[in-house]
């Protein structure tokens, strides 16, 4: 497969976009000099991403110790087929970002950003349908801020670079698109079961791509 | 949203399947001590993956220094919503490894890597219909082969665990699927136009897992 043809963008609104659209990131920390790479749900105000994990999750310490920490996400538009074994590719949406993690304190402040998280990722009008968190549950929750001081944004849109000499091949080629749809919704068995799946009201088509 | 329920397995059986379901992973890796995470496309085999770039590319060197590296993978299965807000999570299966990289040399180990993948990622058959690589082509290519050393697989599964207490609260809770499907193929506009798109045949249903 070919060297991708993608431009790169430095603008941070382009990487801020691709950060709200993508429902999870893949964030690197450097441990004793290695690297690890943990996925993560994300959501994204101004410059900063909230992240969230468990109190007792060690793994997060290094997130907020100070040092540098990368934090990428990719969504995957299509896969293109060119009329060489050479010219076939992926299109996609990609952003690598650096920035340092801090914890964020205090039960007001945590709860803000996982009310942010949660209203990202939830069905509309779902967080008031439910119990609210309570200051135990926000007690047990470790909440990041991570703040994006570098952004790169790579892009690689469109069909595949044919050789004018392969032209005349006789295979069609193009570009198949990836698409992210919900399933069915599955109740879970307990509780009431009186009350409808939910609707997905204003064309809500879930989370943020879950690619 | 509350500490998953996850379960570590650290068998590599398993860890194995999840990168052949998965299309795209994450590599790490640290250079002058800033850890950096880039997405790449992959085939497994054995206990190794392969990985590719253009010949050029610079950020590939990291990669097979002979460093640690860390690779990761996940797949997002659905939404799971609960009966408060700190009860809802996402379902899912992610794979953690980590191993050593080294350049693949020679034009038949690199053209054997090379097909590997693109079997795993193009229609069934499309590979014989399309021009080979050619020497030049392959030279133009850097593969890497990566051996995983150590992997971690984490899953979650099923519902949500609401508290007794929330039990009769009157919301729908259970699990909206993620699936990815393939769109309606787009012609490039080059080249012979009457040949009919791919028909994506023995229910070949795009490649692996494009989340």
């Amino acid at each position: 497969m070919r060297r991708l043809p993608a431009r790169a963008d430095y603008d941070p609104a382009v990487a801020y976009r691709l950060f709200d659209e993508a429902v999870m990131c893949h964030v690197g920390y450097v441990l004793d000099g290695v690297p690890y790479v943990i996925p993560m749900l994300h959501v994204r105000a101004d410059d900063r991403l909230y992240l969230h994990g468990a109190a007792g999750n060690r793994t997060l310490d290094a997130v907020v110790s100070g040092a540098a920490v990368c934090v990428e996400t990719t969504l995957l538009d299509g896969l293109v087929l060119g009329r060489s074994a050479y010219e076939n590719s992926v299109n996609y949406r990609s952003v690598i970002a650096f920035g340092q993690g801090r914890p964020v304190e205090g039960e007001d402040a945590k709860r803000d950003a996982m009310t942010l998280l949660l209203r990202r990722l939830l069905p509309p009008g779902r967080l008031e349908d439910v119990r609210a968190l309570s200051p135990r549950e926000l007690a047990r929750t470790k909440v990041i801020e991570l703040t994006l001081a570098e952004c790169s944004v790579k892009v690689r849109r469109g069909p595949a670079l044919d050789d004018r000499r392969d032209l005349d091949a006789p295979v069609w080629a193009g570009e198949i698109p990836f698409l992210s749809v919900l399933g069915t919704p599955r109740h879970d068995g307990a509780g009431r079961t009186d009350i409808p799946a939910p609707a997905f009201p204003d064309g809500w088509a879930g989370p943020p791509n879950p690619r």
